[in-house]
């Protein structure tokens, strides 16, 4: 029996479920790879002139895994230094189901309603996996997308939160020059991504529902320390008097914390960002934060602390990645895994023995 | 005039001072020099004799920054180690106040009372500046001291909550070998030092006031996450009460909590170390934990687990070492920082071009 007549071969079946069509996407693709890339030159001035498509192609490089993308990346954010640290830098973190996107929606409209430019960003890890970054459905924030003095960005994709994270550092820099003064930065709360944003921002700003329960994950998380302001979103109808009394639990929650030092004492306020009640008192929130941080020279130190957390934290995360991923380390790691495993070796043993074949 | 007559120099004061004679402390003094050390062979042999004076020798060799003594240490620890990891270790902390002193000798006496050898060590990072670590006061524990049956040896001393920990660990080893079945492990709590601790017990045991007011500190810094028991102390006369309700308080909060890997569901007890009440009873669910967890294989897992923490940690901290301690990349961070300061480049640069000077 022939058995190749009765099963056809992969590739003759995808040709039956694949009509040989050329797809509008296919087209597109191709399309898209013709366009031969901007050079670094045309990219920069694009960018200082507030070009948009120069923005993105940049990001796409910043973002980009091909180290010859990285290094033109790096000329372009040298050239783009000088233009930079000329904005507000806003992070906003909740829960999912918090309200973020309409929230960040409402926000924007306000922002560019007083003539801002508001660059959107965010920072998810996870977005590679599951690709459920809020930012990623713009449909939920279908006025600011539309807005020409709104730019959004979904979050870079990536295995670890440091890189995610330092790849939305350098995309911000490319937005200031492009001329954005206010820079939103947005994380869905997964593991230490709070900490991430709170680390490249100048102001944070929690947002919370009330009565949802989750107050001692924010205690625990430390999350609720690094506010500098936490809204109580979804402050209407029924809601409204809980928000309320919320709000007072969390003035009385924030008193046990010490003081910090920027003297800015964090506010509690309530909003309700689908029916744009509450966004403009945070605004002027955030405006009274700056300009009293700015007069005590909080704000330039904290950018300096950053920028050096940041160099910091980009050698030691180099570091390991350099030790940890070389082929002969690999090897013996797993051995020296063994030895332990089976009481045969120390900890402190191994580690010499591993360091030694550096 | 001459000065020289009317102001003695600081060598004739000091002749005029400290008579010529020789104190009982230098004489003891000479004598400490001139004792030759022992050999790593006869450490080891005395060590797995139960010889405390080879232990205490052996443990000041861990302790030691000469890398001579380390080499003998390690020479030592290596033959210990088939020996060792034949014990509970218990981990206790609670902030100052909370009776740990007198916790710890209540503890012990009842333990040596059942015929258990217990070594009671401490991890202190603070030591070596405030030299306030309570078992340097080892008045408080009048009759442990003076009991036969128990080792109490105070925190190393050093810089790095790394360093003190890692000596601490290799204590561990030591004093099982030398026939300690019982391992408690005290820490103050100064910074993340419960985090260490934990990382190197089996049983974790938090002390805590009623009413104290610091289960907001507790909550933050995870210590509450990690207690594996939760022991109210000082509930005697007028705390009785409330210690009572405290410890229905720290059940509810247990209960918001994650159930742990060990399967194990934490318990909260009221005791009170100086009537020695609520002590045998602590010890009763120890000895549950102990058998609860052996039998579900995790405590061996846990056990490697750890190791492989201690084996990571251990290279980490190197590989960072090594690299800041260069003085070559010292000065040149130094001037990448000024870089970074007059905002002429971003920390990723900055990052890149110091970790070229490899």
């Amino acid at each position: 029996m022939n058995t190749k007549s009765n099963k056809p071969t992969l590739k003759e079946n995808k040709g039956i479920a694949q009509p040989q069509i050329v797809s509008k996407t296919a087209i597109s693709n191709i399309k898209k790879k013709r366009k031969s890339p901007l050079s670094s030159e045309k990219l920069i001035k694009g960018i200082l002139e507030g070009n948009i498509t120069a923005l993105s192609q940049a990001i796409t490089l910043v973002e980009s895994k091909n180290s010859r993308h990285l290094k033109k990346a790096n000329t372009i954010l040298k050239a783009c230094l000088p233009h930079a640290n000329q904005s507000i830098r806003i992070g906003i973190t909740g829960v999912p189901g918090v309200g973020k996107s309409t929230f960040i929606e409402a926000f924007g409209m306000h922002l560019t309603a007083l003539n801002k430019k508001v660059a959107v960003l965010a920072v998810d890890p996870s977005s590679s996996i599951t690709r459920g970054s809020i930012l990623g459905d713009k449909t939920r924030m279908e006025d600011l997308v539309k807005n020409k003095s709104a730019f959004i960005r979904p979050s870079a994709s990536g295995n670890s939160l440091g890189g995610v994270a330092r790849k939305t550092r350098e995309t911000i820099i490319l937005c200031e020059a492009a001329g954005f003064d206010t820079i939103v930065i947005e994380t869905v709360g997964v593991g230490q991504s709070e900490t991430a944003v709170h680390s490249m921002v100048d102001f944070f700003l929690l947002l919370k529902l009330a009565g949802a329960g989750d107050e001692l994950q924010g205690i625990k998380r430390g999350i609720i320390e690094m506010a500098d302001t936490i809204a109580i979103n979804k402050a209407d109808g029924d809601n409204l008097k809980r928000a309320k009394l919320a709000k007072v639990e969390f003035n009385r929650a924030l008193h046990l914390y010490p003081e910090k030092s920027s003297n800015w004492q964090p506010k509690v306020v309530i909003c309700s960002a689908i029916n744009n009640e509450g966004v403009a008192a945070l605004w002027a929130i955030i405006e009274d934060y700056f300009s009293k941080t700015s007069k005590n020279n909080y704000f330039e130190e904290k950018r300096k602390a950053q920028n050096k957390y940041w160099l910091l934290q980009t050698i030691e995360e180099q570091l390991k990645s350099d030790f940890f991923n070389s082929k002969k380390i690999k090897k013996e790691l797993l051995k020296q895994m063994q030895l332990i495993e089976g009481n045969k070796t120390t900890p402190f043993a191994a580690a010499e023995y591993l360091l030694g074949l550096k």
